[in-house]
């Protein structure tokens, strides 16, 4: 199976670091938007080209992972080329999901092809088992909560404030919202209640570090609805405490069955050294499997919740039987 | 949707339960193999009926829920009922899954049918994590872990122990291996480190309970290799402690990604009050799947690994993809 990556930032290295740990999927190439030549990859054996190369659906490719980001560039990107290649995206802007889902529908059937969209963890992993627990429960009710682990848009946000350096924020869920969902409460949380924001701020020299500090508190719908922790450190710090991009999270449903309202609680959850080579692993093996469906005839946008688990695995089916049932 | 449930168990009992929590699925009938007359069913609108009345696929029913044992019941009835009807069952001899997979079948495809062995929670949704979490990161290790549960063969196992009148079996994970397991040591666990075996005994008036605990922690295959723990109680305490069939688990995935080595730990839990009611519920779930992808032209043996998850829901793709992913 012969793969392309569209992008080469955090995501894109993680889709790649995953292709080779994968016997059954070769990197081909990895396109950019940027000079060819600028870029350095991982893989010696795979090409660096020109998304340019990408037009009019010439490259030999199986499955195309996109890489961008899902503001402005996957919405764009990713209708773009499913009607040339199978592909995979990582989309998660929410609302704006049943718009995409029409246009790489529309795309991927013109072109025959299968274009894969909202693949990872969140939305990913995570939707599939809120989708599993409420077909099997029905009536329940499902909690999520993220963390500890870094969001890179809270950090970039608080970046973005007058006299900061350099920032890295964690989401951490509050253990005892997490505890009391665990229990099959079922209570009610406001936002403030289900995750706490801790901040590390490198400040740039002579910054008012209290303005800082009180523009981050008070920062709508990034920080205000949250109790939030600020801390300033050195840039040296910053490098070695702060350098990983782990994350994490889990999805819990709790549901009643019977007449006696007997209770069920169902937990997954992921503790992620690195969340991109973890994302990035989940979209290969959904690579994986729309390269297969599209060999059986298969065309159009899909999610995660419309492949068959099989699907995802190089082992074959009566080995998986004997093996993972 | 009319389902029919074979079998009046715990386990039968548990499918009533979760069908009639589903506004879409309407039990029409259980059948059993005993006197209908003597059988008095929870749900009003649905008949009593004899197993015999199943031969030759005359039953207006879209499917049948086999809720049988697997060491006698279901490698017979499974392969019997599906050259006639769509059939779900729970088999769970995972050497013989090959076997009864391929009666199963050619059943199936002889009558233009779907029949979907071994689901439930494990084998089922335990399962379905083991492949979700070895595709996504290939090369890790899984465990699972039962309990705290109580298991219903080690339960009888005791109860065949001359002087014992009645007993129930506690299965209970060692929290020491869950804990290094889920920090991504990759520990290598014989079976004693794994689970422990906690026993609760009614001895007969008279009985030597010395002899009966001796005979329980020395009973090769359920408790020889287990740390094993025996308590007589009364047929009162029995009664007010121990009625519930609860159970558990839980699947814990490590892998490692990159050329750094980054590890992630998937963790799939379980804590359910009743094992029967939970189990019930994934079986009318995938008896849901079932008849959809029947309706579509599929045919023969599938398992959980089969089924895309949407097919689990009744919600239709546009609200799943708006609400759960």
């Amino acid at each position: 199976m012969k793969a392309g990556i569209l992008g080469y930032g955090n995501l894109g290295k993680g889709v790649e670091a995953a292709i080779n740990r994968s016997a059954d999927i070769e990197l081909v190439a990895v396109y950019t938007r940027r000079d060819p030549a600028s870029l350095k990859i991982a893989t010696p054996s795979a090409a660096v080209k020109s998304a340019d190369d990408l037009e009019g659906g010439k490259e030999d490719i199986d499955v195309l992972i996109i890489c961008g980001g899902s503001a402005t560039d996957l919405p764009e990107m990713t209708p773009k080329y499913a009607k040339w290649y199978n592909v995979v995206d990582s989309f998660d802007t929410h609302a704006n999901i049943p718009l995409h889902f029409g246009n790489v529908d529309a795309a991927s059937k013109e072109g025959g092809k299968v274009g894969l969209i909202s693949c990872g963890w969140d939305p990913g992993m995570f939707s599939l088992n809120r989708l599993y627990a409420s077909a099997v429960l029905p009536g329940g009710k499902d909690y999520t909560f993220w963390g500890r682990g870094v969001s890179q848009g809270h950090s970039d946000a608080i970046r973005r404030i007058d006299g900061v350096k350099d920032a890295r924020q964690y989401t951490i869920p509050v253990e005892e919202a997490v505890q009391k969902v665990r229990s099959g409460e079922n209570p009610e949380l406001t936002t403030r209640q289900k995750h706490t924001r801790e901040c590390f701020v490198v400040a740039k020299d002579g910054a008012d570090k209290a303005k800082i500090e009180q523009e981050i508190k008070t920062m709508p719908n990034y920080f205000a609805d949250y109790d939030t922790t600020v801390h300033f450190i050195t840039e040296e710090e910053m490098k070695r405490d702060h350098s990983g991009l782990p994350h994490g999270g889990s999805v819990i449903y709790s549901g009643e069955t019977g007449t006696s309202g007997n209770k069920h609680v169902i937990e997954y959850s992921l503790k992620l050294d690195s969340n991109p080579e973890f994302t990035g692993s989940v979209l290969t093996a959904y690579a994986r499997a729309i390269v297969r469906l599209n060999t059986e005839g298969v065309t159009g946008a899909k999610t995660v919740f419309d492949i068959a688990p099989a699907y995802l695995s190089p082992v074959p089916g009566d080995e998986l039987r004997a093996h993972f049932l």
